[in-house]
């Protein structure tokens, strides 16, 4: 794949300043790109990388400009103008088309036009895959599933029976999206399964993370709406519902009957409790937990930095000590 | 699935007040249930609910049922009562039995009568599977392993070698139990690897969640006793002991050689450090962090929850400074 | 496997203490070992044990050799010796050995001589395994892979497309390496993915945990330098860099970006946020939290340990009044 800075222009909208025959190859970043290759500025922290870039094409945004000699091109969003360029350079290194032979798929499955299901895959009884879905390889999909099109999943996700998956999903290797919630009650004797009578509906243009797991609803289903985004190995409990457009980062965790808000940006290792409700708009912190309802947009944090550990232990026993220290100071402000 | 409540109370031994032919084809929460589903009252914060439900029947306490004019099924613990009556409506949703053509098994194993075998699984070297045991699909038995009868393994389980598995375990979807502990030495020249040469062994009646890891034991094996319930992400690592009934929410990890009591609840995200001993009885909330061993039974706390990030800036400095407010405070006091 | 003391201190350049012709069959605990086996004293926390040990010898270091009565092998460090002689009696368990029939390996992939491909195996295009490596059973290498040799990949590693690992690296079950990093980047109308076009190098002699996840760079690979060690369930996000003989205990995650020195100590649970640098020779205790790059080498920590819920709750809510504490306290001083 080569393309020319020209091309670019007509292709994505964008404003060139410079050699408009100047031809790229890929993409690198600003400190290691070399004449065939473009890069971006998005982080204000890199632009002194823009004296001594030798990339072909810098995308910038309008206010940046001035700050690089080279050929640019100018973007309101160049991390946006980025993501589109860059996928011109992706291939899909699948190595296989169509439905493989090894495949296990059940008689009442309905598989449309132009599916992929690779080698070692498991298609249930009554379920649908839609056109244009590509499962990679060793995908399972349990019986009485609806996946939507243009879906891709990689090798070893695991979809569970009932569960239905919109159009255009990513999945990532070793997810699985309706293993059964966590439901349990207690006898004398010892605990008792609450059977997870629920399913997971995820909605159109969701992404899903490596290992992540997204349990089944105990009556009802678990759901995420259009566009949420989930990094690697989170956790989603059961009936948990999360909002449009929401994303969260690696790690995170989501207990039971949870509701997240749409537009919320929550950071990695982040602790939701059960049954709370987190509005639209909040962006959590990395490792912040949150024990109650949050009914107002803006950003909340919790885990306190590190210190060095010697220094660090004198703050941990003062902290078990401050509601005395508290009382202290009071009795010290009445004389 | 369609039942009359004179009916569920016969197997169920329950009190019903109201109509004994109304029929129920499934289950829903109060708020969304018609009258062809039961639902039920557990949690006091939903008890607004019983004005506006649809429900055919709902399962309540002694203490509630003057607050609920419909027909009810009065329980000592609704939850409990729910959960069985619950598992009427629960499908198998295999859509397999048998032994599978496509399953590797080694000749010298053992596979026991009614014993299903998915697609793709491997059964390794004199390993015993007993009786009514259900591994779903691309299930992994290593060599010399013992799996209980009434188990049921779902996708891509792996069991390393030596590992034993007691009664009616429920293993969900691409849990690891048997992986090496994370065992290193240092070398002038780097890290050699410790050999793993304990196995894992789970008692009767546990369920371990979805991705969840049980390391193997160095020169013992890592144990899990009778009733033990891991949620989804949890990682056990080697030489760990869990006793009887203690139940683990997601993502909560046990460091190398912890010992945990019996009857312990242990929150999501928990961190126990390797080497410790939590009694008997022990709750732990949420994102916890244990690092002196516990040897009083009770419920245990550690991280702050959040705060606006502003607010929580001005606190998280205040707390590296807190020995030092504090002297000053006896400097005060002192006079 | 058995042998004899004397053959021991050949073997691993030992010196003894006690009878030569003593045979071990293999290792166990101080307070589990009988005559036939062999046990170590590494922490000093179990030396009591030395007295009541059954164990057939036991490897001590030269300041602890006093201690103990029975046969001994003396060690400058017993631990490492220890993990030298278990060596012996690990067995391979690999149940097979060679090419799968069922393996589905691409024409144009270069399988070098005494390769091990288990069953349900997927070898991409142009991929090359190396000698002697043993692919267990299950695993997945994308396209344009390069696998080193001696390695050992088990039950359901995923490798994707161009990544490049080296010689003697260890991959436990359910590890993902080369997903896609969490690149997103927002228009008006929703999130739009950043291709990621680089891929993941590690090192020789890596090890890498159960249902660990290690995403592809966006540009450049994400790299494990040599002889890292990664425990299970960790997360390292794309464009990361870990520095030699790093090791990193479980649940940990690195966000995007950052980048960690060599010969770091990591806990386990800990997060280290994205474009941050560590220095070399930093430890870093259990679930603490960096916000800021360390450069100084030490030991940091962050998160506060576990109180009784009802004295915790006392602290938690002065925690978050400590700003005004301080300057009622700044104001008492000032009189």
């Amino acid at each position: 794949m080569r393309i020319n800075l020209s091309e670019l222009v007509l292709q994505f909208d964008l404003k060139l300043e410079g050699n408009p025959s100047q031809s790229i190859s890929g993409v690198a970043p600003l400190d290691k790109a070399n004449i065939e290759q473009l890069s971006f500025l998005s982080n204000s922290k890199y632009s002194s990388q823009l004296n001594s870039t030798n990339a072909g094409v810098v995308i910038i945004s309008e206010q940046m400009r001035n700050k690089f000699e080279g050929n640019k091109l100018i973007a309101k969003d160049p991390y946006v103008a980025f993501a589109k360029v860059a996928s011109l350079f992706q291939n899909s290194n699948h190595s296989f088309t169509g439905i493989h032979s090894t495949a296990v798929i059940a008689k009442t499955a309905i598989i449309e036009e132009n599916v992929t299901i690779g080698p070692f895959s498991i298609i249930g009884e009554d379920s649908i895959i839609k056109s244009e879905t590509v499962l990679e390889a060793r995908v399972t999909i349990g019986n009485n599933c609806i996946i939507g099109n243009k879906c891709l999943f990689k090798p070893n996700v695991v979809i569970a029976y009932d569960c239905k998956i919109g159009n255009r999903v990513i999945i990532h290797p070793g997810a699985v999206i309706g293993a059964d919630g966590f439901g349990l009650a207690r006898e004398d004797k010892g605990w008792i399964k609450v059977p997870q009578l629920g399913a997971v509906r995820i909605g159109n243009d969701c992404e899903i993370g490596a290992n992540t797991t997204i349990d089944r609803g105990t009556m009802e289903d678990t759901i995420l709406e259009d566009d949420v985004r989930l990094d690697n190995q989170i956790q989603i409990a059961h009936n948990v519902r999360i909002g449009k457009h929401t994303v969260m980062a690696g790690c995170s965790a989501v207990a039971g009957s949870a509701k997240i808000g749409k537009n919320c940006l929550i950071g990695g290792g982040v602790g939701i409790i059960g049954h709370l409700e987190v509005c639209d708009g909040v962006t959590l912190q990395s490792m912040a937990l949150v024990t109650k309802s949050i009914k107002k947009p803006g950003s909340y944090s919790s885990v306190a930095p590190i210190q060095e550990t010697h220094e660090w232990r004198k703050s941990a026993v003062r902290i078990k000590q401050l509601d005395k220290l508290a009382k202290r100071v009071a009795k010290l402000e009445k004389g």
